[in-house]
């Protein structure tokens, strides 16, 4: 069995979103895997001066039309959340520490997290939020917000966040694939073809 | 006949290349033609505070990456010339000057460009080499040479740069369909979608 493909996502971008709702289907036509990594864009945009999309005159016009265009293209709901940049530190912690439990379940999670994000356009940046989500997949509130605020939950999350720098993930999102980076919700259709290929 | 579909791109830009190379065949297959329109990036990224791409700490080496690994996929040929990012104005007032009297062999000569660039990765920043290329393409150097210093030729191509920021041209390549913006070469798959579909 080949390795699993990595997927790098921050749960406030759009993109990532989209590709979200994709990424399972085309690994397992090209017979993979995929983990899950939620990272933080924050992070790597200090390493690379980035910006948030949508705040950048023209191309975030453009961005919101274009996502739009491209989850209708798709098939899926999209509505961009009133309160958008979001934190998404909470969201990510609550992937970590259900992932380390049991990993198709923290899929199912991110995947409930991205559809009230940009599904339903509800916030998801607050704790409570989070614990709400989480409720609904049929987790114990109680046990999700203790593990929001655990040191050690906190530690999870940013080794995560440090080693996908150190792998070179600058961007949300993108996909790993045998050591081969695409970046964008617009390079998926290469990751099916290398995936079919075994590259080019 | 329906509206020919606008191509904007700067010479310098090495994914407008890779589109060059593309937009033609996608365009009559979908019953349309294609005007071709230079722009200067530089223009552009004063209103969005963009940079160039390569020169983007991790992402600058992804992009490196990706072309040679797009250009493999499309089949066409890919150096990035020795001087980069370079000035395209020389390149694109030449093809003003063309365009004003032969529209077709104007497109033809963008392509020569394009090709020394980043099929060949030989300057074109210079008059000379423009120049150069125009003569290969059967054009009367001393006429070019003269058309490259010329006020109206260079007044032609400031109010070309001017209309397309006007249109909210940010970025290169970029197509407008009936008004509906696509912008970069991975979106060249919803182009020829938009015009099969008629939109969606």
């Amino acid at each position: 069995m080949p390795e699993p493909i990595e997927f790098y996502f921050d749960f406030s971008s759009p993109y990532g979103y989209l590709a979200a709702e994709e990424i399972n289907t085309i690994a397992e036509r090209g017979g993979r895997d995929v983990v899950w990594r939620p990272m933080l864009l924050g992070a790597v945009f200090k390493e690379t001066g980035g910006q948030p999309l949508l705040g950048i005159p023209m191309k975030g016009d453009y961005a919101r039309h274009d996502l739009e265009r491209s989850a209708r293209l798709i098939g899926v709901p999209f509505t961009l959340p009133a309160s958008f940049p979001f934190m998404s530190v909470a969201a990510a912690r609550a992937y970590y520490w259900m992932y380390d439990q049991d990993p198709e379940k923290a899929v199912a999670l991110a995947k409930a997290l991205y559809r009230e994000a940009f599904g339903q356009g509800r916030d998801i940046d607050s704790p409570a939020a989070v614990v709400s989500v989480c409720a609904a997949e049929g987790l114990d509130p109680e046990a999700v917000s203790a593990a929001l605020s655990d040191p050690a939950v906190k530690q999870r999350l940013r080794e995560e966040v440090e080693a996908a720098v150190a792998k070179g993930v600058f961007g949300s999102p993108l996909i790993l694939v045998d050591g081969e980076a695409f970046w964008g919700h617009d390079r998926l259709s290469q990751v099916a073809l290398w995936l079919q290929r075994g590259g080019w």
